[in-house]
């Protein structure tokens, strides 16, 4: 059974300090907007998913919060809250459809009372969670159809249980092929700086008893060239409408290394991630990470002083290196211009 | 001034702790062979060119410290000394190449007294550390040439005086085009596990006054994406007669990083490096570290315990992606097979 990384508990968000992996697995109870949007920005809860269900919720604690009569003031809270929260990490496009969609059910229902709309939307909330649920199972059975016997699979950052409502993305397909009976091994990229490699993805893939060598970044090159890596499979933070996809930084540097020794490179994510009102990954805005996240990132300082760092927390990667993007609707081939349209369901 | 790493003082060699740098400046005085070895291994000392030096003068350690009156005893103990100290690290050459020619000095003059030969020995080592210096500076004025006004630099763990007797290798280029009044701004990849970039070469060029931005090694990508790089430059720990270099960890990543982005990527290391017995990377032995230094690295544990980890110190490039190789006696250019012997000096 997959953790369960975030969910709605009678009238709080309960949710896997993610910061404090591997060492310990708390659960923090959240019942306040501002304690739910630090968890967001410093990665207590991640995962593109995952931060739209957070997002979501955070919709649930505010409107159950609400005490007053006005449904002005009820609706401007919604906004209040939604703007509030979209601003907590800009590049994961999750978060914002997750929250449009709440908003939307809200200004659908303004005929109905204060109390009415209140349900409506933490029906909602819990829907987008079950509905990320079965994305993940259904994009992880699509996926697993790529995966053969004995296969090598390298993957970057953490895109499992944690990231999601279930399963999770491209190690959802990894677990899903192991269920199938498939012999797998993974390299597990340990995804500097925050090391959700390292620190995330074999704590799930070891869970599962799924054989996993943790490699730094920068031997993802090494094990291809010695021709022991079969596919790679990452997850999307944001997919424009022509294919580019933006994820954890080094995921860009991962597919041109597949490039070079003619390695398939696949990107799992929910149809939701793709973003048709961005034409092209240019047009994504990356968010970048505080210095000290790489220069005293883990109890000791690790460079100068004032040294200066460039610290983006992902990267975009051009369509034409991406052999497929898996989704709950099926793999999508290029040319994503015309295809990624073709997959969506009515 | 560039800081000493390495040097014999009186009856002890005197090291910078680099495991302790950019946090504290420590020097070691080191009178034990033991001591020596471990400082080896563990990286107090590092940096292909220091290493070698640090081989010298762990037999002139030995050597002084011989009470005995025979010969045979002498050279026996030069014998296993050679051995031990060359077992420390696998892959560079330069530590076998100073030993080896310690030994031969030995070789040379067997007819001697003890005593002599113990003063030849310890004139041979302060050779190799002054040839190290000449060496650096010759290098250094080689590859400056490559650099243009304005450059953005790409560089993979510490290569400059920390690494050699003086100056540095590729970072030796750096600071020569610096101190030929051209602009110069480097992309210091950290340089996982040991973070050797983050640590020692940021902290190099911001004691020089160059400008220099810290990035994760999986960055590199981005910046090149960005076209912010124009030339990367590396060192080599042990360079084979086809001209494959093998290099810290993820130098091959950034050799096809480069190809791919069309920037010209260049190995600076002294001619010592080329080992004409190897005939391809194949050959080189790659030492593996510990998993510790991956998975509890910074002070903190990273990763769940029993996390299967493959570390490799090193990685090959081979010699089709590498632009030139810069060395004293000039810059090399393929094809390495033929022209690699051409620039010995007779």
């Amino acid at each position: 059974m997959p953790v369960t990384t975030i969910e709605w508990v009678d009238d709080h968000i309960r949710m896997i300090d993610q910061t404090k992996l591997p060492g310990e697995l708390i659960h923090l109870k959240i019942k306040e907007i501002d304690i739910l949007a630090e968890a967001i920005k410093s990665l207590r809860v991640r995962g593109a998913p995952a931060i739209g269900i957070a997002g979501a919720f955070g919709i649930v604690l505010e409107s159950q919060k609400f005490a007053g009569e006005s449904k002005t003031s009820f609706f401007a809270m919604l906004e209040k809250t939604t703007t509030y929260l979209n601003a907590t990490r800009p590049t994961a496009i999750n978060l914002w459809w997750a929250l449009n969609r709440m908003k939307t059910l809200g200004d659908n229902h303004k005929d109905k009372s204060i109390n009415e709309i209140k349900a409506l939307l933490k029906q909602e909330a819990l829907n987008i969670w079950e509905d990320d649920r079965k994305i993940c199972r259904s994009l992880a059975e699509h996926g697993a159809e790529i995966i053969h016997d004995g296969y090598n699979i390298l993957t970057h950052c953490n895109t499992g249980a944690l990231a999601t409502a279930d399963y999770g993305t491209a190690l959802g397909v990894v677990f899903t092929a192991h269920a199938q009976g498939k012999k797998v091994h993974v390299y597990a990229d340990e995804t500097r700086p925050l090391l959700q490699g390292a620190r995330l993805n074999t704590w799930e893939l070891m869970h599962e008893g799924i054989d996993v060598t943790l490699i730094c970044d920068n031997t993802a090159g090494v094990v291809m060239q010695k021709n022991q890596v079969d596919c790679a499979i990452v997850g999307a933070d944001r997919i424009a409408a022509n294919g580019d996809a933006a994820n954890k930084i080094g995921t860009y540097s991962v597919a041109v290394l597949c490039k070079h020794h003619n390695i398939p490179f696949y990107i799992a994510a929910p149809y939701s991630t793709i973003d048709f009102n961005t034409k092209s990954g240019k047009e994504i805005p990356i968010e970048e990470r505080s210095p000290d996240e790489v220069t005293n990132g883990f109890g000791r300082r690790t460079a100068p002083e004032n040294t200066k760092v460039f610290s983006p927390a992902f990267d975009v990667t051009p369509h034409e290196l991406i052999e497929g993007i898996i989704t709950e609707n099926g793999i999508i081939r290029p040319p994503y211009d015309i295809n990624l349209k073709k997959y969506a369901t009515s």
